[in-house]
């Protein structure tokens, strides 16, 4: 009987709630100094404690999750923690969703390319500090929720941000920097969930994301913000809908993202992605991100969303809804197809 | 028996949801791009497909509708693309709710009467630009969501706003503007349904709206907001509830509200409105706007708000609601004091 | 038989709705003006009417609700209206949760003393205005929704603050106030539930609230904002969720309090409680507030939050919680474990 598993931090929960939902044992690869947050929750079956998350491709661990016929839920902490490459190449366990994506989806310049395949109109990069011409935003590569990002409109602001956050620790004297034009807007977050059995893409919901100190910015009057920086930490995230309107082009830019990655990268997209941007003022969406699996936006709709009553008849969150599809699988023998 | 029609936008899909939900059969107008979105969702039993809304009011597509004993359900489409007058002089099917009171909707002096005749506090008007001595906000008469609208607080500003919006073709060269003092504070939009039927008012649910630009603009710090100027189009709402304290003085303007459109627009409201302003600094709310009918912000209730179970027993959105009371009149043979 | 009693504002509909849906015959202490408000409500099933809060402590009043068999659900209205010593020594019923800490959430000098024995970290209190060095926000003791609050970063702009306050009237002659250092970062209102008979502590929802003018204020360029200073009165809240890999300190913060309050005011939390603060950009979360009863913050949660399905098989809203472990007490005889 397969069991579902997943790394205790970043989606956790709804996952194996959704899987205990659908019927499903449940299993959670926990750090040791948050055994007593998760023994709260009784949907978790059982447990399997590392000190770092990084030690679960161990061969040991590895071993013991395939005794249970586990299936991991990657997440954004097993890209961030264990590494796109690692869960590629080392990781001998099926996996829902794509493992190849989570490599594109790592890589700046893979990504890059995946979301121009997609159609998706993107912010113009800056290959130099000394190119940036207008607003800027300064990322860093890999998925650490924000931290480091900051904002610069110039080579000389450039130079502040950039020694500011090497003050805090949040960029290392290695990190690999991207600069992106900043498309003054409002940031919306994009989830949807890519059936292989069905073939059919689902739009499940949207959110939008809560960055400290960004969030706060406008909360003080210019004349007190002094020589105040924003930061852009990820804290959570609050909901939303779009102008129904707009549905039609948010299923486009899906449909673009699963034809690439089928195109691009074989068998292409399985399960949940997000696509991440800003809707500019003339209403034109400009995307600067996607998620190759389920993004943290999602754990707004633990009981649904605004969107899928109009698919579902019951509450389904997005980590029941990988569920579902293990379930059709499982019973159709077909696991293989939403496994990677 | 009775089918539920409504214009392929705006809030169709909760529409034919609740429809569907309380069992009637639903036909959707459909332009003919945006079938394809349509399709996906299995509530909707028919198709009516035209190129452009408008057409909606031809004799051949009214007539279709009447074989279907179609009611309409009317919503900020209908108003935009249709027009107010050709809605109520030119569109001889059952409209569900009052076709004069979306004239007086679209018409900005009438708006403002029943306004002030509803006891509504509202900003001051400006007749002309030269006025402008104070922070106001320049808006398109119509039901474009926010597109054109933009800040001014003296005439040269106004004059930068216009030249601008101009420019991008928001505005055009025959728009008609309509200036009004900006009031700072929070916005608020309050969801109400007035049941002709019980002949009871009631209040179903809170959102804002999320504006691009305007809605990023706080996560710019002011020394890099440069010349931007903010924009106000409406990509979509996020929900809210407000203190209880407030719920007294909510009632008290619906049911203002209600009054006025009784005195002033005989039979008055049937269905869905809202009322739509800004708290001040003084916790005195300020109403710029109302909705005849209902607005996309109760997209976000599919599943109801945090105040329907108050009043229902099961998942009520505000489509489900327009459907249960048209289920009501259907029931005692009483449909013609729900539609005009 | 027990009935569930409250003071008709801050969240009475969900306390008398959870408290009916657990089978609970119902009590509204209602202000005569309110009536037609709360009549709406089916589930509230008696009326104690009075002119002002302050008439519940009244013999007579009490020896109704004596009579009656009545628990009170004490919330910020209680504290505000008829005050925490005169709700500690004078109202001689049972109450849902401490008495005695709703004196330590009113008094600053205990309130801080509790946050700082609960290990929460707290930002700088500024004894003078002459000592303010840096961004701070000037508040008023007690539980007025914000009001009155201003923002200070010299002891010059603490003069022009205090001086618009005194003239708008939200600060009195002899208003007590309290600086506090101003963290910028995201705010964040984290509810619990402690149960005395489980010994569990619960997590129940997040919010944030939803401020007038300075949750609009970022909406204004800065070359607009002229000399408008911002205003902090609570219009009403918002949804959030936070990362899960917060949500292990999140439960520290709340064990920590209810630690100290077992230590420092026996028998210590009783029901639900809120710690409210904010992020910083080190995603440092410092506490300026905690509220030692239900707050309003879970109004929007009257058919869960995302949260309360890891926990609850049915909608459980905070109100409702309340009700279940006053059933629970009820049928082993042990009330007096959950009411002081």
């Amino acid at each position: 009987m397969t069991e579902i598993a997943t790394l205790g931090s970043h989606c956790a929960l709804q996952v194996l709630k959704g899987a205990k939902d659908e019927g499903y044992s449940t299993l959670l690869v926990c750090q040791r100094k948050r055994e007593r947050l998760y023994r709260r929750f009784p949907f978790i079956d059982e447990y399997m404690f590392v000190d770092k998350f990084s030690e679960v491709i161990r061969p040991e661990n590895v071993s013991a999750m395939k005794d249970r016929h586990a299936v991991v839920v990657p997440h954004g902490t097993l890209v961030s923690e264990v590494g796109a490459t690692e869960v590629l190449n080392g990781f001998d366990i099926p996996i829902f969703g794509s493992r190849k994506l989570l490599l594109w989806e790592s890589d700046r310049e893979l990504k890059e390319k995946l979301m121009t395949e997609s159609g998706l109109r993107t912010p113009k990069a800056f290959a130099s500090p000394e190119d940036i011409d207008r607003l800027a935003i300064v990322k860093l590569h890999g998925a650490k929720g924000g931290q480091g990002y900051f904002l610069a409109d110039s080579p000389k602001t450039f130079k502040e941000g950039l020694a500011k956050a090497k003050k805090t620790g949040t960029v290392g004297a290695n990190s690999r920097l991207y600069i992106q034009e900043y498309v003054v807007g409002v940031p919306v977050y994009f989830e949807f969930f890519q059936s292989p059995l069905s073939g059919e893409l689902e739009f499940h919901s949207i959110d939008r994301r809560y960055e400290t100190n960004v969030d706060g910015f406008g909360r003080l009057p210019a004349r007190m913000q002094g020589s105040l920086l924003p930061s852009y930490v990820v804290v959570g995230n609050s909901p939303l809908v779009v102008r129904e309107s707009l549905l039609e082009d948010v299923f486009k830019m899906g449909e673009g993202f699963v034809d690439a990655c089928a195109r691009l990268v074989p068998p292409g997209m399985i399960g949940p992605f997000c696509i991440e941007g800003v809707y500019d003022e003339n209403m034109e969406f400009v995307a600067f991100e996607f998620s190759a699996r389920i993004v943290a936006g999602t754990n707004l709709y633990t009981q649904g969303s605004p969107y899928t009553p109009f698919l579902f008849d019951r509450p389904m969150s997005m980590g029941r809804r990988i569920a579902v599809e293990i379930k059709e699988a499982d019973s159709t023998d077909s696991l293989k197809h939403v496994t990677t």
